[in-house]
C-alpha cells in the first residue's frame, strides 16, 4: 500500500475517534487556522478593499478552481468556484438546456441527490416550457437516454449505496443520441479517479466540503467543457461574470469561457479554509488515492462481513461500480449508527436503513479499518444498539 | 453628538489610514479571529458532521438573519442568510413575478447596481415570456410605476452618488398600482434606518460585507413580507429550503415562511467571522447610527466645499435623499483618488468621475473627517494627483 502517513498526519482528528463520515463533512487541516487567521488579519484587516487586487482576491475563484481540475481530470481553466452545489447544478442544467432547445426531458435516477432534483424542478416551473424530470433507476439510465433527453443530471456516486454509474459509457451513449450531460461530482471529487476531460463530459459541478475537505458550507465548483465554453449562457448571470465587471455596464454580455459562469462577490474566508485544503491534496496523486481508496474499502468489507452477517451489503463489490465509502442495510441501522457513534466510530445514517461508511486515504488507514471492524463488531454482535437509550438521541444529520 | 468610541474600538483599523470605504467594504472586528479559530478548532475540528446540530450550525442562517432583521426594520423570522447578493435578487425577483404573472414589466432605474439589472436579464431568458426591463432615470421612477409593471427592483441607496430613494412613497406608490416591490438595502443595511415592515416592503434583499463589516464575500441576506412568505415560490428551489430536507424525499415541498427561501448548504465559517462583526452591531441603536451618519457627512460636505470648489457635490444635501456616503464629480477623479490613498484616505471611484467616500459611525468619527478634508484639501490644491505615477497605477476596485 502507498503511505499517507505524510497527509493523515496534516488534519486534526480528534483523539478516540475514527472519522468515517468524510464523505459528508471532510475534517478539518490544520493548516486552516494559520492560513485563515492570515487572511484575516494580514489580507482583510490590513489591506481592507485594496484586498481585491492586492491579495488577488478577485483572482482566487479561478485560481482554486485550477487546483480541483486537476483532481478531477480537467485542464486549468475550465473550473471555478463560487456558490453552493445547488446553485451550480441549476446553472449547469439551464446552460445544459439552452443547448438543446428542441427537446424538454431531463433525465435523472432515484439515486440522486434530492437538492439536485429539487433545483431542476425548480428550474423547470421558471423556464415554463413543459419540460419533464424523468426519474428512473440508477441502472435503468443508459436505457433511458433517447433522442427525446435534452440533458442528463446524474450524480456520478450515490450518496446512500456508494455505487458508482460508469461516467464513459453513459456519456458516449449521450452523444450518441445527442444529450447534454451535468454530472455531480459531490461523492466524486476527491474520491475516485475521475476524467472529465477524457469522457468529454459537457458539465460538471461539485462541492468541496466532501472529500476535498473544504470545512461546513464550503464553496461549490462548476466545470464547463471548453466546447461550450463561449456557447453556455448562464441563467444565473452576476456582475462577476460579465465580460467587464468594472466598466459597470447596465445590459450584460457574458465573460470568456468559464469566467461566465461565475456570479457574485468571491466568498474569500471559505475559500481560504479551502486553500489549506487544497495543500495537502497538492501532495497527492489521484491514481494512488484511488488505489488506496479501493484497498481500504476491500478490507472494511472483507472484515465486516466475516464478523457481521446481520449486516447486508449495499455497495456494490466490483471496483469499477463503487465509490469511496460502504453502505450496509440493517433495519435498526438508526440506533446501530448511535451506538457506533457513541464508541467513537463516526458513520452516518441514511433513510429507511442504510448505515454509512467514508473511506478517505488521506487520514484513513488500514489501522483505522481494524480498529473500526472491531468495535462494529462488538456492537452489533452484542446489540448495544438496541438499548433505549440509543434509540432516543437526536438524529445526526 | 452620541459617542461611537465603544464601537470604533472594536474594530481593526491599519495605523495611518482614515477608512472611507466602509461601503464597499467594512473592516475587520477585532473579534472576528478568536471567533473564526472557536469555530475552525472547537467546531469544526473537535465535533466535525456533529457540528451541523451540536453547534447549531443548520440554524445558523436564520438566527443570523433575526440579528440582521433588527437592523432593517423587520420581525424576527423573515430574514434568513445564504448565498450572494446576486443570487438573491434572482431569487427575490422570481418570486416577485410569480405573484404578478400577467404582467411583464420589471422596472428598475439606471441608478441601480449593474448585476441587479444583469440578473434580471438572466430571470428574463430564462423566464421566456417576454418580460422588459424598463430602466429609467432614478428621479423618473415613481411616474413608471403604472399598472403594466409586475415588479419594481430598486437600489435604495445609489452605490455611485448615495441618493436615496423615498422607499415608504415608492411603496405605497406601487402598491396602489398592483405592483411587488424589490429592495435591494446593499448601501442601506447598516447605514441609514430603514423601516421594512413599517414601509411594507414586498421583498429585500442586501449584502453583509459593506456596512455591516461581514467580510469580502460574506453571504447576502434575503427579507420576505410575512403577507408573502408562504406564497413565494423560489426558483431556486434547494434541499436547505425544502420542508423536510432529511426526508431526502425526491419532489420539492416548500418549506415554511422564510426557510423556503434558503437553498443550499449554509456557509459556516463566512457566517462566523459576520457573527463577530453582528456583535458590534448588537450594541448600537439604527436611529442614533443614522444620526451620526447626517453629522458625519454633512461636516464633511461642509468642510470639502470650503476649501475645493473644484469638488462638484454629487450627493444630495437633503437629509432625506441621502445615504451615508458622499460622492463629488471631478474629471480627473481616478488619479486624485490614488493620490489620497497614497496620503492614507481611503475611498474609491467609479467611472466616469464620480470619487466615493463612505462614512460610518461604527468606526469614523469627526476627527476623522477633519483629518480626512484637510488631506483632501492639501491634495486636491496642490494637484499631486496630476503626477504620471498616479495616472498609471493599477485601476482600485
Amino acid at each position: 500500500m502507498p503511505d499517507f502517513s505524510a497527509t493523515k498526519a496534516q488534519f486534526t482528528l480528534p483523539k478516540g475517534v475514527i472519522y468515517l463520515d468524510g464523505n459528508s463533512l471532510g475534517p478539518l487541516p490544520k493548516a486552516a487556522g494559520a492560513n485563515m487567521a492570515r487572511v484575516l488579519q494580514e489580507e482583510w484587516g490590513q489591506m481592507l478593499i485594496t484586498g481585491w487586487n492586492k491579495a488577488g482576491w478577485m483572482d482566487q475563484p479561478t485560481r482554486t478552481g485550477d487546483r480541483i481540475a486537476r483532481l478531477i481530470g480537467a485542464q486549468p481553466g475550465h473550473v471555478v468556484m463560487g456558490d453552493t452545489l445547488s446553485i451550480k447544478v441549476y446553472q449547469a442544467l439551464a446552460s445544459a438546456l439552452a443547448l438543446n432547445p428542441d427537446r424538454r426531458v431531463i433525465l435523472s435516477d432515484s439515486g440522486n441527490f434530492p437538492s439536485d432534483l429539487y433545483m431542476a424542478q425548480g428550474l423547470i416551473a421558471t423556464l415554463g416550457q413543459g419540460h419533464e424530470l424523468r426519474v428512473v433507476a440508477p441502472e435503468e439510465v443508459a436505457d433511458n437516454i433517447t433522442p427525446e433527453v435534452a440533458a442528463t443530471l446524474l450524480t456520478e456516486v450515490d450518496y446512500r449505496t456508494g455505487r458508482m454509474h460508469d461516467m464513459r459509457a453513459l456519456t458516449r451513449r449521450a452523444h450518441d443520441m445527442g444529450v447534454i450531460t451535468v454530472w455531480d461530482l459531490a461523492h466524486t471529487a476527491g474520491a475516485t479517479q475521475v476524467d472529465l476531460a477524457g469522457c468529454d463530459a459537457d458539465f460538471a459541478v461539485g462541492c468541496t466540503y466532501k472529500y476535498l475537505n473544504g470545512g461546513p458550507g464550503a464553496p461549490a465548483f462548476i466545470y464547463v467543457n471548453p466546447r461550450h465554453a463561449e456557447a453556455a449562457l448562464p441563467a444565473l448571470s452576476g456582475w462577476l461574470g460579465h465580460e467587464a465587471p468594472f466598466a459597470f455596464d447596465l445590459a450584460y454580455r457574458p465573460g470568456a469561457g468559464i469566467e461566465r459562469m461565475r456570479v457574485g462577490t468571491p466568498p474569500v474566508l471559505a475559500l481560504a479554509a479551502l486553500e489549506a485544503a487544497l495543500d495537502i491534496w497538492d501532495m497527492t496523486d489521484m491514481a494512488q488515492v484511488r488505489a488506496q481508496s479501493l484497498a481500504l474499502t476491500d478490507r472494511f468489507i472483507a472484515g465486516i462481513e466475516a464478523t457481521c452477517p446481520m449486516l447486508e451489503l449495499a455497495t456494490p463489490r466490483a471496483h469499477a461500480e463503487r465509490g469511496s465509502q460502504v453502505s450496509f442495510r440493517f433495519a435498526e441501522g438508526y440506533a446501530a449508527m448511535q451506538a457506533l457513534i457513541a464508541r467513537g466510530v463516526i458513520g452516518d445514517f441514511r433513510a429507511p436503513d442504510i448505515m454509512r461508511f467514508g473511506f478517505t486515504p488521506l487520514f484513513i488507514d488500514a489501522a483505522d479499518v481494524d480498529a473500526a471492524v472491531a468495535i462494529i463488531t462488538d456492537v452489533m454482535q452484542n446489540a448495544l444498539w438496541d438499548r433505549p437509550e440509543y434509540k432516543t438521541r437526536a438524529k445526526v444529520t
